[in-house]
């Protein structure tokens, strides 16, 4: 078999990537591991960067995004038993849309299928080869069980911080920068209106809590908990009281309870792999980097990888290298503005057990100052949004 | 003897508080442990914000700032070989101006002996009682050597982070916040015009270099070293060639070399005591807080305490304690602001020995975002030219 490009991973990354690469006419065949309805399910972020709505829109993706879609204007900002809007449209005249990334799959699922686009599921034992020349070759098991041979001139690995595509790369063809954070979270999905139309965003001296929506009817709520927490240690009475306290504001503010459908924990890691490229094999998203959940980074920054290697890939197919050669730089950029700011986030909101008293003090004169200057804000406020694509 | 208020310590907290409490009509003896040349020749800090040369030009001590003073409306922030201007002015309104401490100290020291105002050099064996009384007593020996007991109704530490002020409140009485950095500075003022009109703040990898300047002939320099330098390994030669290479960019600049008149290393700290009050006994400036001298914010925030405090001061001696009980929260916000972007700007710009790949990759993506935002810009520089007094 051959194509021109072959994508491992039908995540968000690898189904935009293929789909904006037949778009121009290049052909590209997904592979994925999981099944059709694993993948189409699979809750993951839920805030869409006014980048990341502007490009689905541009391709025609858009429809059920902007129907279904909670476009948000603001988040709030509490600590110290007060609430503070951080104004994200006035400071930058952008916004936020609030749609599940699972939502974003099985539009891109849908639109592969419709268009007849090369996706297959259940594929096993992946592996690839001959990434220093310009025949790179993807070797795996599909799903009826027969082995196949996809011979191409680019693999792109958009198959997740646990795939098989970075640690196909030799030793020493990779430099990785790594930061462990002294907490997870503790997810909730619950059947309950969202007790507020915004995010909102919680330092409090027991730990961090954020509280989200997936829909008018679905709320997801976040707290801060130790790394090695037993899931079983939080029942759902627990949760719910720990949400409360740590929520609570001075005034008014009822946190609405529902039966929890769904819980778990994350863990918090930040995680840069570079080059973004090994020879012909290029990565992508959760690939090549991690952030920690607390800027709503990790979905929007795949979706930028994939922008800027689409175009590079075209080029490539047209014989020109220069943009491909370009494209780890080109991202890299970017994912360091958005690993600085998710740390950024993340250290400002949570509690770290390790903090002592002058960097406790230093934490609340930075939340005091946010939720303070307009400048402050403003910086906030830009990169949460997501600075424009490119450059 | 008796006076309302006894100021420990002639720098410019304790002097420009004097001058503003006379000018009120509340009288104060100023009480310094060194001579008088020393304090008027003592060289530390250089930059003045905005609200300090206003507050000295409203009380009439600003005609030789206003003369002699270089106003500032940017600085150069320089890394990776490329220069950035942070433009002050053109993104907050306000300027800074380059007029050394030892200026101010003079202008004071004149003021009080132009007014015939209480001021005694070489006193000794200083010694605070009573704090918990509204009687409060100063002891100390004078210049001639005559032990004196000075009653007032109030006392103000100004008396810096090694005076006897602090130490003489109990245990218990204060909350300690610190923070050791594993740098100096190596600071020289040699006799040679500026290399440049600004200000230039340096990041390099071989450790962090500031150009400044004290006057159209001469220039003061630092130099990032370890913490236990011997200043004796450091020739002038190699000083002239380490402060080439940092602050080194592509294109146009040349460092212009000089007679070095004097030389010295600085630690780095950052320190507060909570609250800045223990009865009838006040800290003010350095007795209270110290913060690592890279934002250039310790004089200010003396003066910004002070202006505070005069104005309590001359409540409670009419009658009104209100102010004076608020003097520690209302300066601790002020402080703890200008505690934090002294520490922000001292991690961002040097380098730390003990940083990972990770935190380095985030400083030098903090450093590029900060000369490309506008928001990311003005928040340094609302911070740099000072916030507005009070609040």
């Amino acid at each position: 078999m051959r194509t021109q490009v072959a994508v491992i991973g039908a995540g968000p990354a690898g189904l935009l990537l293929s789909y904006l690469l037949h778009s121009e006419g290049v052909e590209a065949v997904v592979l994925e591991a999981r099944d059709r309805e694993y993948v189409r399910q699979r809750v993951r972020a839920g805030v869409c960067e006014q980048p990341t709505v502007e490009l689905l829109t541009e391709i025609g993706l858009g429809d059920r995004l902007v129907r279904e879609g909670l476009p948000h204007e603001g988040f709030s900002l509490r600590f110290d038993g007060q609430d503070h809007r951080i104004a994200l449209t006035e400071l930058t005249g952008r916004s936020i849309t609030v749609y599940g990334q699972q939502e974003i799959v099985k539009d891109l699922v849908d639109a592969h299928e419709r268009q007849g686009l090369p996706l297959e599921f259940e594929v096993s034992d992946v592996a690839v080869s001959d990434v220093d020349t310009s025949r790179p070759v993807v070797r795996y098991v599909d799903a009826a069980g027969v082995s196949q041979v996809l011979e191409c001139d680019a693999i792109v690995g958009c198959d997740g911080f646990h795939g098989v595509s970075r640690p196909s790369i030799p030793d020493g063809g990779l430099q990785f920068f790594e930061r462990e954070y002294p907490f997870a979270w503790l997810g909730v999905l619950a059947q309950t209106p969202p007790s507020h139309e915004e995010l909102i965003y919680t330092h409090h001296p027991r730990g961090f809590a954020l509280h989200s929506m997936r829909s008018p009817e679905i709320t997801r709520l976040y707290l801060q908990v130790d790394p090695g927490e037993d899931l079983s240690a939080w029942s759902d009475d627990r949760i719910w009281s720990e949400l409360s306290l740590r929520l609570a504001v001075d005034g008014e503010f009822t946190l609405r309870e529902g039966p929890i459908l769904d819980k778990g924990i994350t863990p918090m890691r930040s995680f840069v792999a570079e080059p973004m490229r090994h020879g012909r094999l290029f990565l992508a998203g959760d690939a090549a980097h991690i952030v920690p959940p607390t800027g709503a980074k990790g979905m929007n920054l795949a979706v930028a990888d994939v922008r800027v290697l689409s175009r590079a890939l075209v080029s490539l197919a047209k014989g020109d290298p220069t943009p491909a050669d370009a494209y780890s730089d080109t991202c890299l950029r970017r994912v360091w503005r958005a690993e600085h700011f998710s740390w950024f986030m993340t250290t400002m909101l949570h509690t770290d057990p390790g903090a002592d008293a002058f960097a406790r003090r230093l934490q609340l004169s930075q939340l005091r100052y946010t939720a303070s200057s307009r400048a402050a804000a403003t910086s906030v406020a830009e990169n949460y949004v997501g600075l424009p694509f490119g450059g």
